[in-house]
């Protein structure tokens, strides 16, 4: 999917909502685990919210280690997921929350596992990708054509202080520094951010280096950033933002009514963003 | 595995070899991928390797991406050859090349994909990890008994120029912080680092901030690293070294004798080891 399709989905849907399919096996609502394989118990509940949630959102993230854990049966789980959401009528956008990044020769087969046929292995739109390892570890990623790289800037976890905001050079930080040197890589066209939600006054900093591109927000809901803030800071002309909520969502209820107050939540946040959108 | 079972390994073979499986399907000699299928190709091929240069060896250390690139094939392929390694009845540390890491409650997740039961889960004994997110993306790796995060501090790609080497404070680059700041995090029972042959200079700085814990270094062979210099400048008195080599052992033929071949490359590294090991 390229930027302007990504646009134009967000203002047909007045969304950025991204949901965050961190599908955690134990706390997959027990009547969908009843009778069920590991596989098919994570699948079933993703189908689900995904149904529930479709008309709200305009991207699905699951997060690989939730997959990860579980095996063989996880990766069938997450493959079957996103050849799922490819077989609805409607473009979505779709984040492998992969984190990863290796030596060139290396990330190429990363870059190649993700971005796919979608039948041996996944056609992800993006994955995200992290920095430590510099260039030649992203670059392999950017030469997709409609896909992308989501490289990790600014986390919202506390972990976050220990390096990506050391002074790294007189006038910048080391995120800071992470995103120059990143636009020598890529464009906004194949290049995302991930910024956390958590540090909504950052957002001004970051949107000083790439104003006009594409920032993944994760750490509204659970984890506690103010969704209208984060609107007000990062907007851009053609949206520029993808704010992911996950446990907030996924798991409002562990009840037979879980799909259903999954849709409300999102409802909930997507009102809130058309009304932000609405008032442009 | 703990220190000392890795350390007592080590003066018994008298090696600090690591054999890299970086399996990438298209380049394992044709006659073992013809009439198999990808899965039992990698695995046919991995096992072959392993049977041929186990004799030199302390650690195997697939990299993901090259299973991740095969889709659920790899992903078999790779727990079938972790079985195959533990079932050999002999101890080796086997190392998920996986550079992850994320926001704590899912990293802890990561770890329990790769410290698995064996079955459903591969049990290897070490992760490679990021340390861009800091702290909390780390320790949940480091609260499983006998196993071990290796940490990448300054890696063998050029790309390690762009944020590892610059100045993070006064007296160290952001590797040395790296270093400083993880020794907080565990200790030298169960973290590791990596640190890049190419720079076998900078293992002098390395070792003056973490003199007594192993290093996983990649970049000798193939990628030009100077195995005597590294020897020399990286040993203390557990050997706390695990040199890799990948390609130049496991595609040193494509032929009939690839198995042969990789062992030849194998015994060489092992002796220039173990005659360095004899002088001590």
């Amino acid at each position: 999917m390229n930027k302007k399709q990504l646009s134009d989905i967000i203002f047909r849907k007045k969304s950025v909502l991204c949901v965050g399919l961190d599908s955690e096996l134990v706390k997959i609502p027990a009547h969908i685990r009843e009778g069920r394989t590991d596989e098919d118990a994570v699948f079933e509940f993703n189908k689900a919210i995904i149904d529930a949630t479709l008309p709200f959102t305009v991207a699905y993230k699951p997060n690989l280690a939730f997959y990860e854990a579980l095996g063989l049966a996880g990766w069938s789980a997450l493959f079957r997921t996103v050849a799922y959401i490819r077989s609805l009528n409607e473009p979505v956008f779709i984040i492998a929350d992969a984190k990863r990044a290796d030596i060139g020769n290396t990330s190429r087969l990363y870059a190649s596992a993700f971005f796919g046929d979608g039948k041996s292995t996944p056609d992800f739109d993006a994955v995200t990708v992290a920095p430590y390892m510099g260039k030649d570890s992203v670059s392999p990623f950017l030469s997709f054509e409609d896909k992308w790289v989501i490289l990790l800037a600014l986390t919202s976890n506390p972990g976050a202080d220990d390096f990506q905001l050391i002074q790294a050079t007189e006038n910048s930080q080391l995120f800071e520094r992470v995103l120059n040197q990143s636009k020598e890589w890529g464009t906004d066209e194949n290049m995302m951010y991930v910024v956390g939600a958590t540090r909504a006054d950052m957002l001004l900093k970051v949107r000083k280096i790439v104003p006009d591109s594409f920032l993944l927000i994760p750490g509204v809901g659970a984890q506690g950033g103010d969704l209208n803030e984060v609107l007000k800071n990062g907007w851009n002309k053609s949206g520029g933002l993808l704010i992911n909520a996950s446990r907030s969502i996924i798991f409002a209820s562990s009840g037979d009514d879980f799909a259903a107050s999954a849709a409300s939540e999102a409802a909930r946040m997507q009102k809130e963003m058309a009304q932000f959108i609405n008032q442009l």
